[in-house]
């Protein structure tokens, strides 16, 4: 199918045309994610972008099937991309998605796809930031993004959320981790899941200790901490408002459209350094090189004329 | 003094000319560089390039000495670019130079000059192959880089020398290290100095036992030994017959052009990645970068125009 006809039926609201819209992007070569991205992004910029990160074993998944369940009460039509920075697999038709979506199978307000995480060590792909502009584009109210909290993800989801939430479990040491791995400066709110359990109260405590040692947040924004038995269902409508609560203040403050021209400024750098990338792998490589090499040696071009030769012929 | 005037008195044999066209091409910004050689690279290309290399201690400055004196003895002029990687000090007016010209001080056929290495970690600097060119164009017949041979070093003088001469002295252990360190590879002649000391006859049986053990070469050029006493002047002839015939051998074998053509693909690498760098510099500031991110924030423009946009704008 030509791109443009799959942008038209994707913004019609053709699911199938969302689902190879997403593919695209995550398996598209430079040159088709430019077209897509191209046609798609005047469409984009309306959906809540929601973070949720956490370490494993607190429950993330559980949470984010609360959630959108929660924000479906509030009418909203909700999308998830749950990114597995260990898996190389991706895409509709894993088995972990069935599973998820089994609550919203017959829900046409709700769409969720993994997605495999490559490129980036240890964060998040290059085809995560394409792939929320997809499901913004799509029209999807609530754009939530969910990764496991190692290494570099939790700081790269936030400079692509508008808000971050931080899942933790009590007795895990979490918040002492989350503030060596300085995850305390990227979270908005906190979420203390599985809070049936002992210690959920102290993993509380512990959390509002440390943000008073955190320098935090643009324009004064306190993270929220929320107790929630996702299990149970419990506590996931506070969660939810709470991260309403988050998005309003944003806008209201300014900060939503200064994360928004962050978010330009770190994709439009991607691609710009892609692009130059490129151009050093086309020297290193060396073939346009060799016949200059020897029309220096033959002394016929000295070496900085032949280098604006053979920068002027590579594809820029 | 204009460029072109320098260059011109350079050629004419002026050596005022000579010392302050190195100082332009080691302290240059990348323009006067790219002025200087486009200037002079047509008038390079005659020079016997030679490297000296090897550990501190091994006299490699005594032997420099004696070996331009027995260059001088067949007549021809030699200059020496010594090449301190530990010194951030350069330029003709250093004691090391006074000390080292003393023996030819009188001598117009002799050039000696230092020069720090920057940039490069362990290695040689940029300026280093580009004061070859400088010397090279001046008319010497032999120029000869002397640097201590400490990590990358010798592999980066193999790079720009036709023959490159490794000095040890006896009872170091250096034949081993040499081994070890990759050396026998780039050794195109072996000098052990100090061969009156014990054990040098045991340091040339370890270098030939090791011979035996590296691949070397291309075209079959197996490295020669030789023994010197450079304090005394005893061996120096035949250490410079050595490399004379080495450097016959690597003409009739067409290595010699082989060796020049790679010579100018690493020049021309060099110069064109380090253009490249620049703009990657430019993006990474990102001075440029902030309108066009708030116009794709504002969805006016979609990401990847604006990198094309960003690209363009970028100074070549």
């Amino acid at each position: 199918m030509e791109t443009s006809e799959l942008v038209d039926r994707l913004l019609a609201g053709e699911r199938r045309a969302l689902a190879r819209a997403l593919t695209r992007v995550e398996d598209g070569s430079e040159d088709r994610l430019r077209e897509i991205i191209g046609l798609l992004h005047p469409h984009t910029g309306k959906a809540q972008l929601v973070g949720i990160t956490g370490s494993p074993g607190v429950g993330k998944s559980t949470l984010t099937n609360e959630l959108v369940a929660a924000w479906r009460q509030a009418d909203r039509r909700v999308a998830v991309l749950a990114v597995d920075p260990s898996s190389p697999f991706s895409g509709g038709a894993l088995l972990g998605d069935r599973v998820r979506m089994q609550d919203h199978v017959l829900d046409d307000g709700v769409f969720i796809r993994s997605m495999a995480s490559r490129g980036h060590l240890g964060g998040l792909s290059w085809a995560t930031p394409q792939g929320l502009l997809v499901l913004d584009a799509a029209g999807f109210d609530v754009v939530i993004v969910e990764t496991v909290g190692v290494g570099q993800a939790e700081v790269e989801i936030a400079s692509i959320a508008d808000t971050t939430v931080v899942a933790m479990a009590p007795g895990m040491g979490d918040a002492i981790q989350a503030a060596k791995a300085g995850i305390l400066e990227v979270a908005d709110v906190f979420c203390v899941n599985k809070a049936d359990r002992e210690g959920a109260d102290r993993t509380v405590r512990e959390l509002r200790d440390m943000q008073h040692l955190a320098e935090h947040h643009e324009g004064g924004w306190t993270p929220t901490i929320h107790k929630t038995v996702a299990a149970a269902g419990e506590g996931i409508t506070e969660l939810r408002d709470g991260i309403d609560a988050h998005r309003a203040w944003l806008a209201d403050s300014g900060g939503l459209e200064r994360r928004r021209v962050d978010r330009a400024r770190l994709q439009l750098r991607e691609i710009a350094l892609g692009a130059i990338r490129r151009r050093f792998a086309q020297v290193e490589d060396g073939q346009a090189v060799d016949r200059l090499s020897q029309r220096i040696a033959a002394r016929e071009v000295d070496p900085y004329t032949a280098a604006d030769e053979l920068l002027a012929s590579l594809e820029s």
